[in-house]
């Protein structure tokens, strides 16, 4: 699999413990620029960790909201198979996509994990014709308990290098249907919606995204965008993150651990009947 | 302090527990858009937590390469009081800076976790003159292993959100200089160099840099652009940090935690005998 082994790096280093030092190999987490090119024009870099690139470009296309369906997309590929080539994807977008040059430099310029890069003032951040999810799912809270223990399960690269992160996309039934790694929080969540919006998946009714950090407003936003009703995290939600979440109607789950989580927003699409009032 | 109280945010969440659901109050990190502006030009948003915003910018535009030195900075201030003024930071640079408009709204484009926007081509990712950190200091391993208690027992924001990530420098001694706290990584080092910058303690040479997150490629930029001579992080460095960090000379440590570190890079600042060879 020459993919996997791009996601690995093998790299001397003196490890010291306890006033011994020795020197060992170990593996890293491979980081790489990865640049999105439309015909001449390079459209921007980011740092991401190599594998399912095509797939981070399609989900970074629409959780911008360059694109907003699969038909948009005419072509996705990776350059060739030398070095450079390889951190080269080329889009081309079906010709009824509106893309001001300028604009679209902007929005491509993402680092390793950045979502509202080029929006060039604060009222702009929150102007993206984001969708209300459908209200009819309703999530059982034990089926939500069992969705950290399989993305761990899942995950191949973190256990070797320590340095990851992980989204991964649950059915309605709580079954993994794709899980992605990367060096960055966002990118992982791109590469694991770039997989649903290829697949004709799209949008997510019904399906849970989990990521293995914080759920930040980014991360909420590019939910919204693949219309999922209920995002879930393992840590801690910030605040722009629970107001927009509230405000468009997205379930937002954190502290997802063991036999506990707290619901920020939308507590009727999980089955529980909570105790206290404010 | 009202900086404090602006960090964080309460709100009514529903909390489950092994099949009971409790109504609760719970503490959010803060996350709020920040502007910075040059005159009439926007120059860019980032999503930081509250507080400390000047020095944010501050070191934005030195890690960023917009600025090389204190004097650089005429002129940085809050717009005012109000919500909306003080998510606005005013920028008057020196005469003598150089500042492409276009260039400039790019390079300001980031993300509250993002270090390399805007830079439109991979080749230009590693052009920016960083300079070599100075070869003289010493460390002592011991001196690093108690660097992490420190940050954790000054942490004031992270023990109620369990949302933010912290930056902190420490003088040659081991003695904490500074210690910022965000939700975005890179935002939490700009405020800590920022802080030095205003300062006047620029290069940081002897010093240390800890940062609670991992050690990516951006972090060691910004480490360098400081003049800092060792990085050290509670987990993961990636491949692309700890090639950057070779090719300039910075001592990069990973995994510092309890009586154990990992040395990526420039072994020779740091006073251990390692057995074994390749």
């Amino acid at each position: 699999m020459p993919q996997k082994s791009r996601n690995i790096a093998l790299t001397q280093v003196v490890q010291w413990e306890d006033g011994k030092a020795t020197r060992l190999e170990d593996y890293l987490a491979a980081e790489e620029p990865l640049e999105m090119r439309a015909g001449r024009h390079s459209l921007g870099v980011t740092l991401r960790t190599p594998g399912d690139d095509e797939e981070l470009v399609a989900g970074f296309l629409l959780t911008e909201g360059i694109i907003s369906r699969r038909e948009d997309l005419a072509a996705l590929r990776t350059a060739g198979d030398s070095a450079s080539q390889r951190n080269l994807v080329r889009v081309t977008l079906d010709p009824s996509v509106r893309l001001a040059p300028g604009s679209a430099a902007r929005r491509f310029s993402a680092g390793s994990a950045c979502g509202v890069c080029g929006k060039a003032s604060i009222t702009q951040l929150r102007q993206r014709g984001l969708r209300r999810p459908e209200a009819a799912s309703l999530f059982d809270p034990e089926m939500l308990c069992k969705l950290p223990p399989t993305l761990r399960a899942q995950q191949a690269v973190f256990g070797r290098t320590g340095g990851l992160h992980a989204a991964a996309l649950f059915a309605p039934s709580g079954d993994l249907l794709v899980l992605r790694e990367d060096i960055g929080r966002h990118n992982a969540v791109d590469k694991a919606i770039g997989w649903a919006l290829l697949d004709g998946r799209l949008p997510l009714s019904g399906h849970v995204l989990l990521v293995s950090g914080r759920g930040g407003f980014e991360i909420v936003q590019k939910a919204l965008t693949a219309g999922i009703p209920l995002l879930a995290s393992v840590s801690a939600p910030s605040s722009l993150a629970v107001q927009l979440a509230r405000e468009l109607g997205l379930t937002l789950v954190g502290f997802l651990r063991g036999r506990r989580f707290v619901i920020y927003s939308g507590e009727e699409r999980i089955a529980v009947s909570a105790t206290g009032a404010f």
